[in-house]
């Protein structure tokens, strides 16, 4: 008889949460309160784009696609890595959960390759990632809550900003093999929703209903992406892949659950 | 017979190395080949002033000190554990050091007290360093080499401001009844100079030469806190504590050892 598995769960927080230090306190809370071993993953949100315009940097789109050469590189290391990364840090500290701050650079957590230039320039954008399970493992084997900002590196010296969403998937695949894996992408509203007044919260998706769903127009823009990436995992063995609010933690509210079929 | 224990380095580097991109890919690869567990301690030099500057944050100065309001913070931790920490640990990884980055937070690796406001208020500032030990004998043991920026928390949720070289020198202490532990202050000069041209660098200072040398004024401004915490370290029971250039690490250029008599 196989041993059941651990549960590990995989926390990504969208930036809407991390630049309210109100919501940002509630959501410590909840996510301290998870039990068992756990991993967050964030980005820095729209403080990048405040703090670029404040500098006089340019946010380049192409295709509506954001771009990030180096100096945008910068002002995304200083506000992930620095700003984000150690405020949510030391609240989880002070909330009892032994978090710890990593980008994939520190000890090559999470390493990618540069997008390919050709035929667009998206700058440093880091794809194909490769996430190292053991060193993960052994962290959280010792009680540590690894907390993910959103930037990736090559291996030789070169920062790669990356997509919170796809570091999310891609952790909770590689420990699929070790650990029950769920994967929550915690964000401002309570799910995929059908409509916002009266409130309509799908309780669960399968990839087909979500074509129709796009077709129809009622899921669009950044939804698209999150829901990829959540189909992936769970295509990829990750057990439970769930969207909502930081009340879905508590299991305190509705969200949506994708399943595979 | 007692163990022969195994050596420890704990190197300080200073913002003039941070700040040059070339003294830093130098110092990493000199870094990279100490022998044996190492840790490194950073601040972020002029990097954040000149943040700050950009930002219009003024520089708040009281006898000659720095003070660290909330927004001075934000910026130091932008700087220290944004940029300065992820581009090191990027270089380090790049050169075969398995590198990770943190601030006193994470983990809760060091906490602090701030500072009495009264009579001064220098903001947040960090005193009364707490040193994880433990947590960093497990990331040794695993092959980590932990790099710290200079920045603690007070486990209650705040950040902390604190002065590098006492980073430096409280890990030091901190790591010494486990380790051999060698403490290496690491600047653009190669030691304590008694001259400039020529070149007369002190090759051994006791705490007693040390007075008689501020008297005369050869020995002045911020190489006092650094001898301090120096001398410090030597009497809690640090095994070597030096001040000098990356060539000391490699052994291959004079530095000044600290003595204690």
């Amino acid at each position: 008889m196989k041993d059941q598995k651990e549960t590990l769960s995989v926390v990504k927080i969208g930036g809407g949460v991390i630049e309210d230090p109100q919501a940002l306190k509630y959501f410590c809370q909840a996510f301290s309160q998870i039990p068992g071993p756990k991993i967050l993953v964030h980005g820095g949100g729209k403080s990048a784009t405040a703090l670029a315009e404040k500098l006089g940097i340019p946010t380049k789109m192409i295709n509506g696609r954001r771009c990030t050469p180096k100096d945008s590189l910068e002002v995304i290391t200083m506000t992930y890595a620095g700003t984000a990364n150690k405020t949510i840090v030391s609240q989880l500290q002070a909330d009892q959960c032994n978090a710890l701050g990593l980008s994939g650079a520190d000890a090559n957590s999470i390493s990618a390759t540069k997008r390919n230039p050709k035929p667009i320039d998206y700058g440093f954008v880091g794809d194909h990632l490769k996430v190292n399970a053991s060193l993960i493992k052994t962290l959280l084997s010792h009680g540590i809550c690894p907390v993910f900002c959103a930037i990736t590196h090559d291996g030789n010296g070169q920062l790669l900003n990356t997509n919170a969403d796809t570091i999310a998937a891609e952790i909770a695949i590689a420990m699929a093999d070790n650990y029950e894996t769920h994967l929550w992408y915690c964000f401002e509203k309570q799910g995929v929703l059908v409509s916002e007044a009266p409130l309509e919260v799908l309780v669960s998706l399968s990839p087909n209903e979500m074509k129709q769903l796009i077709n129809d127009g009622v899921i669009h823009s950044g939804m698209i992406p999150k829901l990829s990436n959540g189909f992936h995992a769970l295509e990829k063995g990750v057990h439970k892949v769930g969207i909502g609010n930081e009340d879905m933690l508590a299991n305190k509210g509705p969200f949506t659950l994708l399943k595979k079929n």
